[in-house]
């Protein structure tokens, strides 16, 4: 399998691991440190096996290791997928730039009507975004 | 519905329509401004309803949004779930700094073993990190 397979395959698996409720909580909870399962199943209305799925969809992501502890299974939090999650959106980043600028020249539309001293100080600012 | 469910909804279904190879090349597509649906279709190797079904859980999403003009149908990109999807990602972002952490305080070790000046120096940065 090729390099950009990979990525993306990974992609695919990281996205959909995070499209659900019950995963996302189940990674939230592991910001706070390693968790045995039973702990991380506890705040779910569900059957633990359904609760285990879940981690099993996160393992396979990669967003979760499980280690045994004597008897005790610990889970802990892997987040580089995420990292490469984020670097893929991050590309989108600009669009929301944009937005925030349209609204930038809109307010300084409004300001240049009441002071024109306004405009000249921002001009670099308002003019970098066109 | 409450603002957190749909705030879960609206995630579960902006990382859904994430994690697809076909529907993230889409949103790359869009990346270069609006595109007819026959143009967004012509790079991907599946029937023009495939591609239409796609199209249909980006629309759901919010992440694109259709515009008739004339007799075609014009595709634009709508990038504030994005922006959402990495607000929720930017919480994990600590740990990829921590991982970063235990590499510097790794290398201050090693340092030190070589100087004493250069940890006296960092002690500030690296204690921060513990």
């Amino acid at each position: 399998m090729n390099s950009m397979v990979k990525y993306h395959r990974r992609l695919d698996a990281t996205f959909h691991a995070l499209a659900d409720p019950t995963r996302r909580a189940i990674l939230a909870a592991l910001r706070r440190g390693e968790r045995p399962v039973s702990v991380l199943a506890a705040p779910h209305k569900m059957s633990l096996p359904a609760v285990m799925k879940h981690l099993q969809v996160l393992e396979q992501a990669g967003l979760l290791r499980q280690k045994k502890k004597g008897r005790v299974r610990e889970c802990h939090l892997s987040a580089k997928p995420l990292r490469q999650a984020e670097a893929w959106l991050s590309r989108y980043r600009i669009f929301w730039g944009q937005q925030l600028d349209s609204l930038e020249r809109y307010l300084a539309k409004q300001r240049s009507a009441g002071t024109g001293a306004w405009t000249k100080r921002n001009r670099g600012r308002t003019q970098r975004s066109g």
